[in-house]
Order: structure tokens, then C-alpha cells, then sequence
């Protein structure tokens, strides 16, 4: 029967530790074992550094809200979403390196460079995001069509590219050391830094199951929303959280003097635009069934909650 | 008329220097241009920085030799080679990196981590590994089969990744700072972070033309051995060169106290085994009617002649 009524918060997040433990399972065979030991501790000490899985289980989500998946398929969209989360692991590794955020400590424990060293941290990195292209690229063996496969490939690298999170980390750095940033830049550099890449899980979901352009480009919009409500509610609990609920420091933005939205708008309008962005992301799904996606219109309301 | 005599030396430099031009050509516009200008200069720098565009040139004339390719797949396999410069100039750009080599110049200019900073260089270096999975995947627009790109992808992200380039790095990391190395160490971490991707744009090219998987190993196995004859040489240059004709400095790796054929077997031995390697490539293409790999087996010839 189809779910008319609103995921509770607690279901909600039953749900995303469900879907967070399969992309668990599966990350941790997905690596080869024929590389050089010292590299492949390194990639696996980042790699099974915990953190939510945020984007591997968008893509499954995204890619079930079109389709019914069958045992094959879901196999196959969970190998290729394990590779989204092996480019954002990369992406963590080579963010904090000493010449980029200089930041000692990740999910509590030690960063990669400093348990490993800085050579090794950015082999590590450089071996994440090249081995991940090799999964996607494993995942039509599994049964996607080759087309689909590569549609999705050609989008990933895109978002995580220079015009993409790439991009978006230059012009974090920038606005950083340099140069004053307004609104606008900020809204456009996240929209590349951690945007993208959560906007292309979702697409890459919908692309993998086969789905038509309109449910493709419905749930890219329901990402790209999706992406700018997390960040900046991911903003503002660096200003109010809760460092032992968040398992990580708080005030580091502003330590740093980050031009955030709370340090822009202040904390109340923040929380207005985060809440703004959820709204936008499940209203790009008014063309799905709601059963389909009451899922994902629970996650936008989660991801907003966190930081209210 | 079938080609039956061998290419002379001069023949092998004009057409590698004709074959680099049109790399060059397509290089300078495939960079897309909706990226952060300090990230894209950085990205231009190095790719233009030249060399001699031996991997984009090889996955050329490894597809010619098993097919006659016509002008749309011409231009699609030029767009996928060009993937493999941005994928290694990528690899230039980290080793040259403070924390790895530590070198100031590249090919006469100041590394690129001197020139833009060191974020900069680890960032251009992601992106232009990155944005090479875009253009490999754009190949399939030009005409390409979808499995074979594909495949070609796979392979590709195979060679540059952990089990490839990127351990090999590792490794030449490993026993220059800590771990006494004997020659069949030297021969396996060779193979990984040069041979791989020498390797791999012989393999790729096939992959792309279409050829049977006869043809595509004997490439591969081709690739192979000419990717370790070539570094034998280079390592040879880099002990005997002359610093003016190289365009580069010599003695680093001895100064590095680097493992290293000539550091290991003396120059006679290394030579013999350079040579060894470079007959062992022409015979991997035995089965190709001979006016198909003259050239090929010219360039086996010729990777070694510039060292002895």
C-alpha cells in the first residue's frame, strides 16, 4: 500500500544506517588486493573511517524511486555507488593535507598524512578517485547496459572535475587566503565543492536504472537542493553543534574566517535558506508517485532538522 | 606497396613530431573552459609544458596498425589520447610535489607546484586526472562503440590506479627513502609506474579500434616491453645524457642513491637489456602483416638508440 504519511526522523534514520551498512559490506571487498601494502592501509584506513555514506545510498535510494531494481541491478548500482564514496574519501584525504586545510584530525581520529605521511596520503588519494572509475566501469559487467554505465561515468567526472568539487576546493582556498567572498560566491563555490557531487549521486542513480531525461533531471534538481540545504545546515552546526554529538570540533569557519552563510546571513536566515533548499529538493519530485519518493522527501526534511 | 625496409631514425622523429602536433592541437582545446581561471592556468601549464606525447602518439599508432580508422574514429581515438597525457602530465605534476621528488623544474620551467603553490599543483593535478575520465567517455560521442570505450575506461583506470602508476610511485618511494631494492624489485616497480601506462595506450588504442583480443594482447605485450626498454634508456640518459640535448639535468637518481638498472647491472648490462626489451617488443607483433607495424617496430628501435 502506497506511504502517504511522513518518515519520522527516527525512521528515517533507521533507513540511511540500513542502506549506510550494505555500502559498508560491499566497500570493504571492493578495493584490490594486488597493490603495495603500505598504499592499500592507507586507503583503507580512510576509506573505513566511518562518516554517514551519504552519497553511495542517494544513488541507491535515487535509482530505486525510478525503478524496481531486481537482485542484479541493485548489485550493480551499489558498486558503482561504493565508487562515489571512494572519490569522496579521496576528496577528505587531499583536503586536509598540510598544504590544503592542514587538518590533523578526521572523524576523530588522525588524517591520513598524519598516520601515513604526506607522500603516501596523496597516493592514497590519487589511487581512490583512479581504482574508483575501475568499479563504475566493473559495474556494467555486473548487467547495466554499457550505455547507461557510461552516461554515468562521463557525469561523475564532471561533477568531481574542475568545473566540480575540484573547482569548488580551488575557490574554497581562494576565498580563504585571499579574497573577500559574497553571497553569491559562496552559493557557487559549495554548489561545486559539495554540491556536485551530491547532486550527480542522485543522477547517477537515476541514470544507472534506466530511467527517462525527466526523472533524471528531476532528481539531479532534487540533489542540487538537496546538497545546498546539507551544506549549509552542515554550516551552521559548525557555529551551534554539538562537538560531542558531531563527533568532530565546531568554530573552525570562523577560526578560519570562512565565508559561510551564518557568517554572511547570520544563523537565522541561514536556517530560513537551508529550509528554503529542502522544500526546493522535494518539490523537484511532484512528478514521481509519492510512494517512490517519500523517502527522499524525508531525507530533505532530515538534513534540515539536524540544524535547526 | 607494403613497407619492408626498416625507418630510418630521422623517418621515426619526423613522424612522431607530426603525430605530437595534431596531440598538441587537440590537447589545447579540450580543456573546458567553465573552470576557476588559477585552476585552469595551473592545468594549461603543465599540459603544455611538451614532451613528446609519447602515450597519446602510441594509442594512435597501435589503433592504426590493427585497423584503417577512418576520420570520425581518427578523431575519437585523438580526443581518448589525449586523456592519456592529461593522465600523465597529472602524474608529473604530484611526483613533482615537495613531499614526493621535490623537484623545482619540469622540462626547462618551474615544476608546477613553484609556479602556482603547492594546493594549486595537487589540485590541477586531481583535475586533469579527473577531467580525463570526461573526455574518454566524450570518445563514445564521436562514434566509438559504448562497450569499447568501456572497456578501454576500465583498462585505463586499471593501469593509472593502485595496482599501476600510483603503486608504482609508491614503491620508487619506498626503497629511495628506506628499502634496499634488488633488480627484480626495480623490474616489477618500473613496470607499474612507466610500464603500465606505456602499456595501456598500446592496449587502449586496439581496445578502441576494435580489434580482436589477439591483436589487442599482442599490443598490450608490445607496450610492454617497449614501456621497459624506454625506461632502461631513460635511466641509462640519466647516468651517460648530455644535460643540453636531454633538456634536462642528469645524475638525480644517483645523487638520490635511486635503484636503478645502471645503479644495479653497470651501463654494458643495462644496455644489452634495453636492447633485449626492444627486440622482445617487435616480436610481440609477429602476427601483424609487416606494412601495419614497421613503424612500431621502428620505435622499439629507436627508444633504445638514444641511449646507447
Amino acid at each position: 500500500m502506497p506511504r502517504t504519511e511522513r518518515y519520522t526522523v527516527t525512521e528515517i534514520k533507521a533507513v540511511l544506517q540500513k542502506e549506510a551498512r550494505r555500502v559498508e559490506d560491499c566497500l570493504s571487498g571492493c578495493l584490490r588486493r594486488d597493490v603495495p601494502a603500505g598504499l592499500l592501509a592507507a586507503m583503507e584506513y580512510s576509506l573505513a573511517a566511518g562518516g554517514k555514506r551519504v552519497r553511495p545510498v542517494l544513488c541507491l535510494l535515487s535509482a530505486r524511486a525510478c525503478a524496481p531494481l531486481g537482485e542484479d541491478k541493485e548489485r550493480a548500482i551499489l558498486l558503482f555507488a561504493c565508487a562515489l564514496e571512494c572519490i569522496h574519501t579521496y576528496s577528505l584525504i587531499h583536503d586536509d593535507l598540510p598544504a590544503m586545510d592542514d587538518d590533523d584530525f578526521r572523524r576523530g581520529k588522525p588524517s591520513n598524512h598524519k598516520q601515513f605521511g604526506e607522500a603516501t596520503a596523496i597516493l592514497a588519494g590519487d589511487a581512490l578517485l583512479t581504482d574508483a572509475f575501475v568499479l563504475m566501469a566493473q559495474s556494467a559487467d555486473l548487467g547495466l547496459k554499457a550505455e547507461c554505465v557510461l552516461r554515468a561515468i562521463a557525469l561523475t567526472a564532471e561533477a568531481a572535475g574542475s568545473a566540480g568539487m575540484v573547482g569548488g576546493q580551488f575557490l574554497d582556498m581562494l576565498y580563504t587566503d585571499k579574497k573577500e567572498a559574497d553571497l553569491a560566491d559562496v552559493a557557487a563555490m559549495q554548489a561545486m565543492k559539495t554540491g556536485a557531487l551530491l547532486r550527480l549521486s542522485c543522477e547517477a542513480g537515476a541514470t544507472l536504472s534506466g530511467a527517462g531525461p525527466d526523472r533524471i533531471s528531476a532528481l539531479a534538481r532534487y540533489g542540487a537542493a538537496l546538497g545546498a540545504a546539507f551544506q549549509i545546515a552542515d554550516d551552521i552546526l559548525d557555529v551551534v553543534g554539538d562537538p560531542a554529538l558531531l563527533g568532530k570540533a565546531v568554530g573552525g569557519d570562523a577560526a578560519a574566517r570562512k565565508a559561510t552563510y551564518p557568517a554572511l546571513l547570520g544563523l537565522a536566515a541561514s536556517r530560513a535558506e537551508a529550509g528554503r533548499r529542502a522544500e526546493e529538493a522535494a518539490a523537484a519530485l511532484s512528478a514521481f508517485a509519492d510512494k517512490d519518493v517519500s523517502l527522499l522527501k524525508g531525507l530533505a526534511d532530515y538534513v534540515v532538522s539536524r540544524a535547526l
